[in-house]
């Protein structure tokens, strides 16, 4: 398989209404173009979630991290590349790479994906799917970022509660993964976006939230510059845990 | 001037995260693309955004009215075409048709803007601007919906209160226009939009409003598919009135 086949390759453009006060795209609108970008690259190969679900399967995200050097101002061009670069029984490692308008990156993005049963909701096995082709695809372009890390809490009490809305589900009843970005980043005052910038943002994806849930965002400032986000159901359940590392 | 130079086409499709519960675009995508259309079209001509910017002038939206017969729904290609109907003196209309994928309209949305002068913030004369040569672009194509009409709240006490975030601030350090239509939306509960889609669409802006400003909502239930919207500041000052009509 060549480079070309392997890697996908994705114009953009920062869109007025989707850059922050800076005029800097926002990380949940680079959140979507990433996920665009994976499902832009899966179907192209045959293996997207329109073929998983007429064989009664989907994709679920189950963690983010993106790392940048600058954000695409507004109006600028930028694309996206994606590739996966291992495929393991039970999860994919999908990675991306954000280039300025000279074709220069920017940013990295590293991504881990499961392939899940609809039925019973449970992890399928990748290496099955369609005779393991999505294994051709495998790429060593190099993603020179760490790994999604695994975050810990240690907050006392939460730092708001918000009651999930319509805007926030999507086509399958959930809240939808780049509504989780948003209200996380909207946990900072915006004074710290005045000082610093987003240099570093992780997101796990652990358990579905729904129309009407009560959630409970925990904040925890590890020091300056960084943070770790945990947000639960009302019965304790996490729905999710986040990190936002800022640089200035 | 033909009809081809003064109307603009613009193609696009509904992105799984643009898409709610029911799998159809919301309204709030909509309004954006709507809103990115007549920034391309504008530009185009030469009389973009960009260029007043240089000279010391924006454009300002005043109203937007939406009406439809159908969503795009998820993943499906869909068309924008939008012109300029009239040059007022202090305002232009600018009109717009949404096509589905086999071209056919399937709804029409009417748009009132302002410019102004970036120093003083008041009201610029349409028919200098560029010598005028805005005129050379209007179109006679019909938009069969009623126009933005005047909304009038009777309501008692808001609906809800809420605090700007920093995820709702544009470049210009204001509210974007998108996210008060988001706003507008989630007062509504996730059973209306099981029973009814929108049929139409109204938003006024009226005031700017700003990060950590807190906005009360009023809600007046005119008829049980028909609502006005005002968002006021605490100082009682309005910033938006909105309509919203659903049908079954």
């Amino acid at each position: 398989m060549s480079e070309n086949e392997s890697i996908g390759h994705y114009n953009f453009v920062a869109e007025p209404f989707h850059v922050d006060f800076t005029g800097h795209l926002t990380m949940s609108v680079l959140g979507n173009h990433l996920l665009n970008c994976a499902g832009f690259h899966s179907t192209d190969r045959g293996f997207g979630i329109g073929y998983l679900n007429e064989v009664n399967y989907t994709w679920v995200l189950s963690r983010l991290a993106v790392e940048l050097d600058e954000m695409p101002y507004q109006y600028e061009h930028f694309s996206i590349e994606t590739w996966v670069e291992n495929v393991y029984r039970l999860f994919t490692d999908r990675n991306f790479a954000i280039l300025n308008k000279e074709n220069k990156p920017i940013g990295y993005a590293r991504s881990v994906w499961a392939m899940i049963n609809l039925e019973i909701r449970k992890p399928a096995d990748l290496l099955t799917l369609h005779g393991g082709e999505i294994l051709n695809y495998v790429s060593d372009k190099k993603c020179p970022i760490e790994k999604p890390t695994r975050i810990k809490i240690d907050s006392s009490g939460p730092e708001i509660i918000y009651k999930v809305k319509y805007s926030d589900i999507d086509i399958n009843g959930h809240v939808n993964s780049i509504k989780y970005i948003e209200h996380v980043l909207d946990l900072f005052p915006i004074e710290m976006y005045k000082e610093k910038r987003i240099k570093r943002f992780e997101v796990a994806y652990i358990a579905e939230s729904y129309y009407s849930d009560t959630l409970s965002f925990y904040k925890q400032k590890i020091n300056e510059s960084e943070y770790n986000i945990e947000i639960k159901k009302v019965d304790g359940d996490v729905v999710c845990r986040s990190k936002v590392i800022f640089i200035n």
